[in-house]
């Protein structure tokens, strides 16, 4: 007997081509990003997003600090839409990220943004959405219709589109060659057989997940995944931040994902990913970091902020798995709609 | 018989003293921090901390935005101690919040931020410690001695000595006259009994606690009190940002807190807090702002921005009763250390 496959199956699939179709259709755009991103020179990005767009942004956060030394801050929708505050932006350039590009608070705090005088961009899969009308520039992620609630590839598209805006803003051919890459390796991190951690997560309803740095974004994002496909309440930390309080949680066999990233910051997520397992944890990471935590495999990409990309690639593939091994649906998880609309 | 009351409850009771203590030490200091600031016209402000001290720093963070337009970005400490990254912060200003001041990676982050042009201010409890000598500014935030592990005075008079930099900077006096109110506002907040809530945890090991805004930081704050004293593992959402997916775990007579405050947010977190009742929730709201939400009273403090400090120290006082009545020491969290070094 076969079954057909889920969309959300469909979806992550098609995620490297995606990739691919973005990249084809943005070329000559991204030039145009990087002269207007030069040209106004701001000191620091502002990002405005919700669930599965603001862990992209997350993402891209750690990605423009790290790569570029920009600091990006993370704006609530609700500083413009609740409390009706005009930041001061004149020096900035703000990432507004909405698959749908019409949550009415996501607008109101990009409005809010430009008319405080920052470069918007709009991150979007809806080009002809109200978010890519208040925005100065509008940035097609260019994924293809998305029908499972859960968002795969447009998070996969968002980030991409942010490192294309970063590496023509900062000229950064290393980062521009690794993303045109990108879709190959994400094929091999699509093969990537986490099976094991599915079967230790049999009969658990909560778990952590660990990253540092721009796998802690992707860290987030894996958590979200965990509670909207398979009701599991999973929480993210940073793998310096879990032992300022949460480790106190961990318990025998209590289940933690460290996604290690090929980073500066690999040893430091192996070394906590052991301090959890030696306090009696069932810990799996990303790679060959850790001596007392299980193994994973992981795709390689060769270049330090793609690697996260991949990663989340080989967990959405395994989450679905999971979901169904549950007897889940992941397309129709309970209580969610695909829009969400929140002021 | 009567027992000895924890370090913890005897340094929740000192709350209202330690920030008399605060504010008489720092009068003359906050104008020098004001007319530093106004000198260095900063365009935005970047923040470094773990812990509770970084819940102070997402409270100060909407504090900036919403009394005085200006953006925060809460930096990881891992750009600096782990990817080794100088952020461009000329025109930054820095708050460096910690305790013990010592702490190797918020050491690192913040001289690299000085380094990077930012005036750095260091907020800690140990004014001869390490990260006062790397920052420009020493605010010693004056809470005394803090033998319990879960920090409780410390996150107050971290919080009310950012907003008297605030005040300062913006020569707010609305601010600076509700600051000075607020011990008296305190103690009330510590007469506050939620002994409802208490009992209606019983048995149960995970909830959700909502806020916006400023109350969302103390909803955070809250969150990590749950695991440390209770080993109860509750998490933090945006009242707006829990419709978006982490609603799918909310079931029938899941625990969920909403810590509302007297802001414009009160309706919107009353809604949401009415939408997981409707769902079968058993939701605790403070305030009247929910229909169908059982009512946790709260101390009134009359300015926006003082609010949520009340409400953390009516949970405080709520989460000490709770661990105790779980047969735990809340001076002793498992697995914890005062110091937590991370690099």
């Amino acid at each position: 007997m076969t079954t057909e496959p889920t969309f959300m199956r469909r979806e992550i699939e098609a995620i490297p081509d995606a990739v691919t179709g973005f990249l084809q259709g943005s070329e000559r755009l991204a030039e145009g990003w990087g002269i207007r991103l030069r040209q106004k020179d701001p000191a620091f990005v502002v990002t405005v997003a919700r669930g599965s767009s603001d862990h992209a942004a997350s993402y891209l956060k750690y990605a423009f600090e790290i790569a570029a030394g920009i600091p990006v801050a993370s704006i609530g929708p609700s500083v413009a839409s609740i409390y009706n505050v005009r930041l001061k932006l004149k020096g900035a350039a703000c990432l507004a990220i909405s698959q749908s590009g019409q949550s009415p608070d996501i607008l109101r705090m990009a409005q809010s943004a430009r008319e405080g005088g920052a470069l918007t961009f709009a991150l979007t899969n809806t080009p002809a959405s109200p978010l890519a009308e208040v925005c100065d520039e509008l940035v097609d992620i260019a994924a293809g219709p998305e029908r499972s609630v859960a968002a795969t590839k447009t998070f996969v598209n968002s980030a991409v589109a942010g490192l294309m805006i970063l590496a023509a803003w900062a000229r950064d051919d290393g980062l521009r060659n690794a993303v045109h890459a990108l879709p190959e390796k994400l094929r091999d991190a699509l093969a990537c057989d986490w099976s094991e951690l599915c079967e230790a997560l049999d009969g658990r309803q909560s778990l952590f997940i660990l990253g540092r740095g721009p796998a802690f974004a992707i860290a987030n994002e894996a958590a979200l995944k965990f509670k909207e496909t398979c009701a599991i309440q999973a929480e993210a930390y940073s793998a310096a931040e879990v032992m300022h309080g949460p480790v106190s949680i961990v318990g025998k066999n209590f289940p933690v994902l460290a996604l290690a990233a090929r980073d500066a910051a690999e040893r430091s997520t192996g070394e906590t990913a052991d301090r959890l397992a030696g306090k009696g944890a069932a810990v799996f990471i990303t790679g060959d970091g850790a001596k007392a935590a299980s193994r994973l495999p992981f795709a390689s990409t060769g270049h330090p902020l793609t690697g996260p990309l991949a990663l989340i690639v080989s967990f959405y593939s395994f989450i679905e798995t999971l979901a169904r091994r549950r007897g889940l649906d992941p397309d129709r998880p309970a209580n969610l709609k695909k829009v969400t609309e929140t002021e």
